[in-house]
């Protein structure tokens, strides 16, 4: 991407100069409350989040705060925040910053924290604590843009709501409802997230595409009931047996999902994509220790940033059969449960997907043999479109800052960018400064605070260059 | 098998006839405890039952009753019950009864009983209720037939002793230790298990072969731990897609065994085992329906009743990996556990599947994967010689009861009798008069008060016969 020369220091580097004591620990504050959305014992820590969210974005200068309950009173979801400033006048561009306060549980994998979850400490210029990188930390970062730029120009350049979602961990149950029932409210000309990563300390880069997701549970019998094994064994239909053979006939020898059609519809990188790709740097060692995996696999004759950012995979994110208590049970079991996650890509359909899996499963369940078939989800692949004005003031702002251009990366993930994109039909650009080692959903998550002050640094310069463009409404991802 | 021509009646057909009313009452008593050894909840229940189990063998006329705790004080076992008549003389034949008062849980299932578990009830000759068939039915037509013979002749014809277990439906955990300790107590010239099925009614069958049995429990980890499937699906390995991997080749195309060497040792059957097994009734329906499955599968080449009886198999009696809950997690599974079950025939040796089996999965599973294989039992498969002279006792008392001799069948399970017949070694010879379709190990479990009659005639007749015998030990399997 050619961007002018801009050697202008970032607007708010004193700002955040004076200001840095005050926001960590306002941020400690946050991270303290363990606003744990999996975990309905902690519904009145994620309440008191929002409030604590909610006061600053009323100390920023938003107005029009507030809490925004969801889900139903007899089902309730976590409360999301709402503010806006809307006095950039009616040329001005309006943007919404989408981001969380709610956290991942402290002990999903139950290995033991260095330091306690939601006690932060600050050692050597990291912020140690579940929230403080996802997403709370860059939440503040954004908050702190519009403070800072209210506080040293009086107003904003752009008209800006934020939208603080309160169960993005749990997969944003609610928000479609919520977006639709504020939908103008809501309503602008660009979202921008701030809920992803750079590569790294000095590399940033933005997402300009997240996969699409469905997942189907395939629920199997085989037997009226579990048989015993001596009686039985060797002549009778394994439903365990049957779940193995489906989940390992899913990929052929290449590592190609192997649903009828599944690349039909796979669009291949235009050249500017393939080299913009081709350009994230990549250090298999460094990626293997950050999985924590001793080797890589997937689809023959894709690296694994192609695999994961640009192709559609197909997952056994569970299955379950037989006896599962210590030692042995000779069991012939009658009963089996699969799971499977696949990731599309553009212009995979999820309904395609769901009649391919069907078609697929048909061919292989031999007769006489109960499946059901659940579909969870249906997102459809995320592209951001280069060329949209919104983009070019982005990388503007990050090369002020970072003093280069960000590279453009894929997500293999989709979060709620899809709804939001979709719902407020407006583009979608990713300023996320955590870094992908910050171990977020996982023990001793941290964020170097290095990479919140640039956050908010960038945070005020991408508004400053969205301030510089007009009519951009229309400009929809795919136009 | 060629059998004298004999018409005399049953000895015990009066004292049968006289003594139905007290029988029932007494079995209906011991159904009402509940006495399920896999529930510690019922470990009293478990006591009370061995309690009565041994008035019943002192009100039939044996001696030195006893109630014989099993396990540990820190991790008690079931008690179980011995009794003895020893006084038939010192060239008399000894015969150990082997049995179980132990039962079932009522609902391993979770389906509904027509009537309760525990409140047997009589209906058209049919008692119902847990444990009527599975054993304390068949326990009772044992006793019955000790008791009967001394009342009608003041003495047995031989040394008997019984051994009821108090945790055969658990696998027998203890039995091995307490026939270890008791070895001189109980030993025997043959042992007679009062625990199996007879082909149909009418249509008498005792076991000739047990398959052995060897399991294997294999953790296997791919990464540290579970990972988004969104950021790093479709590159890293999944643990849940290697087990099933392994899990499904575990067979060929002709559903064989794909362990090396697995069938070298394996024997053929002789043509004298081949015609018996080829007289036994085969309704594929009737069988298809027992089993309460839609087809039958199972190794290319063989009947049914041939893979369960004389081929060994290979069972994934378990495979639990990644997310068991509702709906789906979008996660790449680390762990995976997948539990196989090896039925063994002979020559076949538990030690050498072992090693085979660890060759295998050194063959399939990537490096830099964990596996950590536990291995579970390593029971040898059984065979009673047919030629020994308890075989033809036995088929005379079942001829003169039945009115035809009994077939001949091979069980596709293991039970305790390995375990009896390498203690004791003593031939181990099968007089069962349960039906498959006794609902053991499910709801509605019953029993025909017929096959019970039955069982207390043959019982009678075959220690009559075996009293004919002198000097059988030493004519051990194998001999």
């Amino acid at each position: 991407m050619a961007l002018p020369s801009d050697s202008r220091a970032p607007l708010l580097a004193n700002y955040v100069e004076r200001s840095k004591d005050r926001i960590v620990a306002t941020l400690a504050d946050w991270v303290r409350i363990p606003s744990i959305s999996a975990d309905p014992a902690h519904r009145r820590d994620l309440e008191t989040s929002a409030e604590l969210c909610a006061n600053l974005l009323r100390e920023a200068g938003l107005r029009n705060v507030a809490v925004l309950p969801t889900g139903t009173p007899a089902g309730p979801g976590g409360p999301a925040v709402y503010g806006d400033w809307l006095d950039a006048g009616p040329t001005a561009l309006t943007a919404l910053v989408y981001c969380h306060h709610d956290v991942q549980p402290a002990d999903p994998l139950k290995e033991p924290w260095s330091s306690p979850p939601f006690e932060p400490v600050v050692n050597d210029g990291v912020m140690w604590g579940r929230g403080t990188s996802d997403d709370k930390g860059q939440v503040m970062a954004q908050i702190e843009a519009a403070r800072g730029l209210l506080l040293e120009r009086g107003s904003l350049p752009v008209n800006l709501k934020f939208l603080v979602e309160g169960e993005e961990e749990l997969g944003s149950p609610h928000l479609e409802a919520l977006l639709e029932h504020h939908r103008d409210q809501f309503a602008a000309d660009v979202v921008i997230v701030a809920d992803t990563t750079m590569l790294a300390p000095g590399t940033p880069s933005t997402s300009i595409a997240m996969r699409g997701l469905v997942a189907f549970d395939i629920a199997l019998r085989t037997a009226k009931t579990d048989l015993h094994s001596g009686t039985w064994g060797g002549t009778v239909p394994n439903a365990a047996l049957l779940a193995a053979r489906l989940a390992s006939s899913l990929h052929d020898a290449d590592n190609r999902v192997t649903l009828p059609g599944f690349y039909d519809r796979v669009r291949e990188l235009s050249g500017a994509e393939a080299a913009a790709f081709a350009a994230v740097p990549f250090d298999e060692e460094v990626y293997k220790g950050q999985a924590g995996v001793a080797y890589l696999e997937g689809e023959a004759g894709r690296t694994p940033l192609e695999r994961t950012g640009t192709r559609p995979t197909a997952e056994v994110v569970g299955i379950h059969a037989g006896y599962a208590g210590p030692g042995i049970k000779t069991i012939v079991p009658a009963e089996a449960n699969l799971k499977l996650a696949l990731r599309l890509v553009p212009d995979q359909v999820p309904d395609e997907v769901e009649a391919s899996l069907r078609a697929w499963l048909a061919e292989r369940v031999p007769r006489g043999c109960e499946v059901r078939i659940t579909r969870h989800g249906g997102v459809k692949p995320l592209v951001t479109p280069l060329a949209h004005p919104a983009m070019k003031a982005l990388a503007t702002a990050i090369k002020r800052v970072f003093g280069v251009p960000p590279l453009l990366t894929r997500e293999g993930g989709s979060g709620p960018e899809e709804s939001l994109s979709r719902v407020l039909q407006a583009p979608v650009i990713a300023l996320g400064v955590s870094l992908a080692t910050d171990n977020f959903h996982a023990p001793d998550e941290h964020f170097d605070l290095g990479q919140l002050w640039q956050g908010v640094l960038a945070g005020a310069e991408l508004l400053i260059e969205l301030g510089k463009l007009e009519d951009v409404h229309g400009q929809l991802p795919g136009d």
